[in-house]
This record gives structure tokens, C-alpha cells and sequence, in this order.
């Protein structure tokens, strides 16, 4: 689980609440008097409409799997990486049989971490050319990266029509109210123009609560990724010219930041 | 049909409407107060207006064909024009005479997705040497990238102007209103400052769910269009250096997403 | 004429002409509540000052001069500018004397659309070498598109001055009203209240209606001018090397949209 | 003196001046109510401080420098320029001497109008190559460029934090009314939101009126120095290789726009 | 310490706090009613809950060091920096034992200001080649660079959130003032919404003193570094390369404003 974001959730709602419940004391209402389900449709039905129209439908489908995303994190560090790496020279350097077994044997006694180390592995052991292999790797990781600025577009957008129909649903509010005023219904003035703007207040929770976070979140993951993919390729490369696993490692240490760096373990 | 786009221009009609009705018996208004003619006429009439200032009268005149182009999905995957191209290839290996005819049984047995296939073959059959095929098909595809990134800004001005209008017919709507309060019609404060701010409601309505979606979306369909001219180019040129149709496949598989990547059929 | 900007022009302004006498008899005061001449000295002269401040005197004179330019068109097609070049090259491939006596017969049976195409002939017959030629014309090109870059800058600036010198003069009016409000004159209120919102109004409308779409128009016009520039110098530096006329058509058309290509006349 | 940013000043302040006197006139109160001393304090000296912040002390005082950039412009033209270093080079022409009695006749018969020249030529007096010549004054103008940027960014940043401050005082005006509406104040609504409102007027005011446009100045300043410097850099690199007069002013007049080439005098 | 920042927030500190007993005698409030607890929470809990949710827990953790280093200055100027690689140098080419006992006699008679310098020299003295020292360098700047700017980055992100948080507040306030209006709460209006737009305050002054001008005076220290870290990168090599120690303080001026350039002291 990513910790930062969950935290971050759960002190936001915690303060917000508290908030809520201290001002909605001082003036003597209850606090549901934040809570107007109109609004939550028209806030992020309204956005939601709104980026469908925008983008493709598979992409929207996809804002579930991005949530899933932002929640959970990795269960390996970089390191972790660059282990499984050396240990994958190791046995390509003694045979082709031993680099197969070592990859058969994943399950168990090594996880690899990546799908690209194994992909890469594999290529190795189809006989593929090493160039063969890098262009192989680089689309890949090209391909993914372009799908993954495009997730972080479509939370982008969200967090950009949820002020906007806030708005909208405050200014459909107001003119109701105003035009009620009109016809003799000025007693309800107040609660009708608090309603109006409870609209507002969801569009901006949601998008610098919600969405705008979320997608800044997606982007550092992609940028990590991004480094991650350099890694793979460059140790999958070192495996396939058979270098020795101390190289390899000093090699993608470079990658790391000091504090993940990793000594040899023999 | 483009599911996507229809889904959330429905959606957000229901919504809206919903969420409008609600807010207007809340109130005990007609949902007619939120209709307003005048200012329809301001945010669409000022956009447009601003808009042919702004751009030549001829890009204007296309606005209806890009409406159209945004609810229109091709009716083909870019596997079929993979499929497509190596059928060509196989007739041109065939035959000179084997392309000819496969071409101009066109409009039964093979659709010719795209125009670009079509005309590159006539290139082929023509003589024209492969490099300046190439240099054909890529000033096309650069002219038509050059005019349709025009269009999505032509959207996009028409989802800036709109909410501007809406606040200059806001803006007029509210000095009459205070001219008239201070000569003595105060009684219809009220209804004005709500029919003043329909016109805002308009603006930020036509923009938000109309003029900035449509851009993302005429922005989204460019995108593709331009890695549909890649492969199509690679895919003409390709035909007329006689490659393999199998070899021709697994090159162009690598311009589609995993999930849209076809197998031979032989 | 240019008639996009023209009709942008009247359509907008007959718009918000009726959308104003209706505004207007809805609430019983005269359409001239919108007129206030204070205002528009505060958001135009505001404007122009801040934007002299910003820019060389020599700049904001050369202001009226954009207006003539936005509203003029060229009074030829490239396709025009093609045909000369073609003549151009046959007289030349004949003889020197002949392209001198066909550049001098100018004004009557050819127009010479641009001073690009007469310039470089000028330089031919001068004896100056093609690469030179080539310096010349790029030079030219470079400097008009900056200077030109400059003047889409000035209005731009304009376009964002105006709304907050808008601002500014309604600020000032409200502090004066509630001063007033203080001191006594309270009934004044709505009336002077409205007067102050008239300068907003100006400002919203000076910059989405005028500066604005000049800004996007005169833009638009150099970025045609530079495709202009490169068919001329390509087009001169033909007739230089005496290529034939059906040739150099060929390459030229090659810049123009394909509605706008020109058949051999002979 | 700078002809542009002077009228514009005088021009912007007359217009305001005026029409906040008819303003002033038209509620009946006097002009002074627009004058606030503490509003001042928290807009300047609230921008001050936040940009004391952000940048160097050394680059805040810079400012009193920058205006003084801003009002003052070269007592010379380009033109000029170009003449002292084609006498320059003559005189380097005949022989060393010459040139170093040029160079020291400097205060009398020619005024030296860019350092940049007079030290290029004594570099070249010292018998620097003409390669180290240029690496040198290429850092130079490439370090002043950058401490210039600099000095546009810190403007920028004044014009952002002012309006800023301007809310702020704002808001600290309205809170304060508030709370002693709540506590019996009253009858002072009027007056003290209008004071609160002069903090925003002051703070848009400091941003488009003085801020901004400065900001505009110095960056278009420091471009025409980047041609300046480009060119006195070929004019020195020209007269180290002792080329002719004639030819120097010909390379170097390309760096001027059309009107300021001068012809040789001889 | 860094004087500029200091002096900026006293020197803020100090206006607001003027013109806000200034403001509050005026109204006769006291000044504690520009205090809230809640508003407090409201904008600092709420900016850094979405600044977690946007970033790695570790990023937000390291916004404590972040404010050390705005305020911390370097204790040494460039021109120690240069005296120090200078003195290396010279002992290096006296012998390599020579430059061991000056990197060791470091805490007494040299205080070597960088780190890379020492890491460089350690590298020479294990006998790595230069190339592979400035690759070493290279990376190690690279990263840094890439930590710092996110450092920038998370700085930006609070000062984006900080208002949108402080119009949240102010929202979640307006609605239970307005909804307790209708209940008959109607003479706390004033004090109720006085209180509301605190929040709205706080926001926009954490944003505009704090937030900002820190990410601007992270990124004006970054701008240093990569100068500084082109510097010492460029002395290791020198060094490695036994180059003498007046040649060195030449080419490490270069990079060095005039003002801070040193003299041999020999």
C-alpha cells in the first residue's frame, strides 16, 4: 500500500471534518447542512460526462485500474532489481540451461520484480540479438509510457471540469433562487444560496483533494517507471554480452539513488 | 458511432436536467427559468463572431464538418488496413497486373480503409520511385496534421471566447439592472440578476461540456491519425520493395497496441 | 477585403446591439446605460498607455497600421504567384534581356504579387550568386517575422491590459460609491454601481471582441506568410538555376493546399 | 530619455487622474478617498518582501538600477556603431599605433558607444588571438544575458505578488468590518469596505500599470542587445582580421533593420 | 544565514502587522480577529494532506530540511572554492603523497567547501581515470538535480493548494452561515462570514509569503549549484590532468561573475 496517499486521505478527510463539525457548532447547525446529493451528480457526473466526451471510452473504463494504481505500491525496491539481475548473468555465464531454470524456478526462489527482466530473458534464450532485444525493450517501454501520459491527462482533465461544473451548479442554484425571489419565495434566500454553493465546494474538493492530486501521484510513478525501464534495459543487455555480475551491478547502481544502492552479496 | 462522446453528451444532459429539476421544485420554480434566448444568442453568437475575427471565414465554415468528424469512429480497426496492406503486398509480388486488378476491385471484396493505401499503390503502379512515394505520402500527412491541429484551436478559441461572453452578457444584464433600480424598478432585482447571470451559466456550460471536450477530443483522434500515417507509409513503401506479407505484418504490428495486433490468416 | 474579420465584426456587434435594446426594454431604461465615456478612456487609454510603457514608441505607432493590415487581404492567390514565377523563368531561360524587359513590364500585364519574387529577380540579373541570393531572401524573411512576431505581441498585450484596466476603473468607482454611501448620497447606489461596472464591461469586451482575435488573426497571416516566403525563395532560386517552368510548378505546387494548385497554362 | 515608456507613464497617469476626479465629482466626494497610506504599505511593501525572499538581497537592490534602465535610452545608434568600428579597423589597418591612438582619443573625437568594442580592441592591442577574443566576449554577453533575465524575472515577480497583496489587504480590511459589524460598527460599512477595496485597486494598479509593463521593457531591451552584442562581436573578429571597411560595414549592416544602415562616409 | 530571506519575512511580518492594528483600530476590533485555529488547519492540514496524497511520503518528510536550506547560506564564496582547487593542484604536482596529506589535513588548515572537490580527489588518488571521474561527477549532479527540482516542485504544490484550501474553507464557513440564517441565526451574520473569509486569507498568504517565494529561492539555489558543481567538475579534471595551478584560476574565473573572481595570492 502507498502510505504517503493514504495518510495524506485520511489526515485531509480527519482536518475537514473537524473543521466542519467545529464551524457547523459555532453557528448552531447540524452538519449535514454540507451534504446535497444534487450536487455530488452534478459535480462529478457532470465532469465525468465531460471527459467521456473528451476521450476515448476504454480510457475512461480505465480511471478504476488508475485508482488501484495510485493506492499500491511496488512489494520491491530497485535494489531488489539489480539482485535478481546479477543473479541472472550468473547463471547465463555458466550456461544457457542454467539461465533457463533460474527463470522456470521464478515462482519460488525468485520473483523477478519486473516483467521486463523476464521478457528480456527470454528473448535472450530464443536466440534474439541483442539489438534486436533493445529495440524490442525500448518500444515497449515507449509504448507504456505514452498510455500512462495519457492516464495522467484524463485525471488532469477531471480535476479541470469538476471546479467548472461546481460553477455551473452554483450559477443554476443562484438562478433559480433569484428568479424564486421574484415570485415571492424570499424566506428561503439563505438556505437556498448556502445549497447553491455547496456545489462550488465539491468542485474544489474535489479537484485539489482528489483529482489534481492524483494525478501529479500518477506522474512521479511514471517518471520512476521511466528510470526503472532505463535499468531493466541496460542490465538485460549486460546479461544477453554475458558481463560479470560485479560490473552489472556497479553498472545499474548508477541508476539508483545512494541510499538504494546495494553491495554484492557475496 | 462514437460511443464515447454520445454516452457523455447524454449522460450529462441527464444530469444536468435532473439536477435542474430538482434545484426549480426545491424553489418552486419552473426549470423554464433557467431558458433564456437572449443570452444563447450572446454566448454563441459572440463566440462565433469573435472566432471569424479571428480565423479565415473558411476555417469557420468547416466547424459543422469537425462536429461531424467527432461523432464519426472509423468503421475499421487499424488491424484490417494491416490486413489490407498484405493482401496488396501479396498481389504486387504476384503481378504487376495482379495489384492493378486487386486495387480496382476495391469497392467489393476490400474496403481500402484509408485513402493513403490506395493512393500510394496508384504511386506504385505509376512507376513513382519508392523515396519519392515517401516524400508524397509524408508532405500529406504533415499538411493534413498542419490543418487539423487549426481545427482543435478553433475549438479551443470557441471554449475561450464562450465564457467571456457569458460574463459580458452578465456584465450588461447587471448595469441595466442597477441603472433600472436607481430609476425605480426595484421590484425586479430578483428575476434580472438571475436572467444576468443565465447568460454566465451559458458560457461556462457551451465551454466545459461542449468546446473544450470536443478540442480534447478532435486533439485525441489527430494523435491517432498520426500513427496511422506512419504505418500506412511504412506499409505502402514496404509493398512496393516487394517485402514478404509476413515480414510486412510483424513490422506494422509494432505501430498497434498489443490487443489490436492481428495473426496471419493463411 | 478580408470578409471572415468583416462579418466576425457586424455579426458581433449587431448581436450585442440587440442583445442590449432587449436587456434594455426588459428593464425600462434606455440603452445608452451601457454608454459611459469615462470608461472607455480609463480601459483604452489605460491600455495603450501601459502598453507604450511596455514597448518602443515606434511599435505602438505602427498600431493603426495593424488595423489596415487585418482587415486587408491579398489581392492575389499563390496560385497568382506561381504563374508569375513559371513566366519569369521562360523569359529568362530565353534570354537576361528578356526577364529584364518582363520584370520592367511590371505594372501593366504582370502585377508581381510579391516584392520577394521581383527583389530576388532584380538580384539575378545583378549578377549577385545563388547562395547569396538565398542569404538575401532568408535574411529578409527572418527579419519580417520577427518584427511581425513583435506586432501579434503588441495586441496580445493589449488583450490582456485591457480586462485589468477594466477592473481597475470599476475599483475605482466602487470606492468612490461606498465613500459616497458614508457620507450620505446612498441613494445613488445602484445607479453608480452600474456605471462602475460598465469599465469591467469595456475591458471584457475590448479584449474578447477586438485585441484578442487581432492577436489570433495576425498571427494566423504570418504563418501563412512564412509558407509564402519559402515557396518565393525556392521559386527565385529556380528561375536562377533556369529550370523549366513545368518543373518548377511541379515543386511549388507542392507548398500550395491542393485546392489552390494551378494547371499549366499552356 | 525613453520617449515611450515617459508618455506612457504621464499619458496612464492623466487618464486616471481625470477620470477619477470626474468619478470623485459624479458621488460628490473628494478625490482623496482614493488614497490610502496603509494600503501602500501592503502592497509594496508587501511584494518587496515576498520577492526579498525569493531572490538575492544583491538582485533587490539591483532594482533602483533596473528603473533607471527602463527610463534611459543609448545616446547612440546602431548606426553609430557600426561607423566607430569601421574607423576602427582602418586605423588598425595602417598600423598598431594607429589603433591605439584611436583607442585613446577615445573621450574627445569618438565616443566608444559599446564596451564591448573598446575592450575587444584592446585585447586585440594585447595580441589575444581572434579565437580567445570571441570565447571572451561570447561569455561576456552570455553572462550579462543571463543576470539580465534575471532582472526581467524579478519584475515579473513583483507584478505577481502585488495583486496578490492587494487581496490580502483586502481580505484583512473585510475581516475587520466584518467583526465590527458583529460588535456595533455598524454605520461604517461603506466607508470601510471602500478602503478595504483600495488595496486590490493599488495592487492591480503596482502589476499592469508599473510592474508588468517594466518587465515588457526590460525583456524587449534585453533583446536588442543580444543583436548588439552578436554584432560588435563580428565587428571586433573583423577588425582583428584586419578586413576592409567597406566589407565591414556590409557584414555588419544585416544586423540592422533596414532604415538605421548608414552608408560609408567617405 | 541567508539575509535576503530573513530580512523579507521580518520585513513582511512587520507591514502586516502594522497595517493590521492599523485597520483594526480604525474599526475599533481587536486584532485577534484576524486569528482562527480552524482556518489554520484548514489551509496548512489541508495543503500538506494533498501534498501527500501527491508525493512520496519521503518528499514530504524532507520539507523540514527543505526550510533549512532556504534559510542556511554557504559559508564560503566561489572564489574559497577556486583558492582550494588551486592549492590541490599544486600539491598534486609536487607528488601524489603531497595531495593525500592535504586532503587529510582538511579539517584544520582547509575546510574544503564542496564535497565534490574531495570526492573528486579521492577518486584521483584511488586511480580512476578522468574520463571515468567526470562521468562519476556528471551523475552525481545529474541526480542531484533531479531530487532538487522536485524539491522546487513539492514547494509549487503547496502554494497551489494553500488558496484553493483557504477557498474551501471559506466555503464550508459561507454555507453554515447561510444555513443558519434560515434557522434564525441571521445576527451573526457579519462575525459568521468575517470568520469564513480568514480561511480565504491565510490561504493566500501562506501561498504569496511563504510557498512561493520559497519554490523561487529553491530554484534560484539550484541555478547556483549547476553552475558551481560545472565548476568544481571542471577543476577535478584539471587537477587529474596536473594542470598549473594559474592556468586553473584562469579558466575557473570564467565561470565566476567579475566581482567574485580571485587573484593568485602568490
Amino acid at each position: 500500500m502507498n502510505l504517503g496517499t493514504i495518510i495524506g486521505l485520511l489526515l485531509g478527510l480527519a482536518l475537514m471534518g473537524f473543521a466542519s463539525f467545529m464551524g457547523a457548532a459555532n453557528v448552531g447547525v447540524p452538519v449535514t447542512a454540507l451534504f446535497d446529493y444534487i450536487s455530488i451528480l452534478i459535480v462529478f457526473g457532470g465532469s465525468l460526462a465531460a471527459t467521456a466526451i473528451a476521450f476515448k471510452m476504454s480510457q475512461v473504463l480505465h480511471l478504476f485500474r488508475l485508482l488501484k494504481m495510485i493506492f499500491q505500491d511496488d512489494n520491491f525496491t530497485m535494489g531488489n532489481v539489480v539482485d535478481d539481475i546479477c543473479k541472472l548473468s550468473e547463471s547465463y555465464r555458466k550456461s544457457r540451461k542454467d539461465l533457463e531454470s533460474t527463470l522456470s524456478s521464478k515462482p519460488e526462489s525468485m520473483p523477478f520484480r519486473m516483467h521486463a527482466v523476464s521478457d528480456g530473458c527470454e528473448l535472450i534464450l530464443g536466440g534474439t540479438k541483442p539489438d534486436d532485444i533493445q529495440t524490442f525493450l525500448d518500444n515497449n517501454s515507449e509504448y507504456r509510457e505514452l498510455r500512462e501520459r495519457e492516464d495522467v491527462n484524463i485525471m488532469k482533465t477531471l480535476g479541470t471540469y469538476a471546479p467548472a461544473f461546481g460553477m455551473i451548479g452554483t450559477l443554476i442554484g443562484l438562478i433559480f433562487m433569484l428568479a424564486g425571489m421574484g415570485t415571492g419565495g424570499a424566506d428561503k434566500i439563505g438556505t437556498a444560496m448556502g445549497v447553491a454553493l455547496i456545489t462550488t465546494l465539491y468542485g474544489a474538493f474535489a479537484a485539489n483533494f482528489l483529482f489534481l492530486p492524483f494525478a501529479d501521484k500518477l506522474k512521479g510513478k511514471n517518471e520512476v517507471k521511466k528510470v526503472q525501464d532505463a535499468m531493466t534495459t541496460a542490465g538485460v543487455l549486460m546479461i544477453a554480452y554475458k558481463k560479470h555480475p560485479l560490473e552489472i551491478r556497479d553498472a545499474l547502481n548508477a541508476y539508483l539513488p545512494p541510499g538504494q544502492r546495494t553491495k554484492e552479496e557475496e
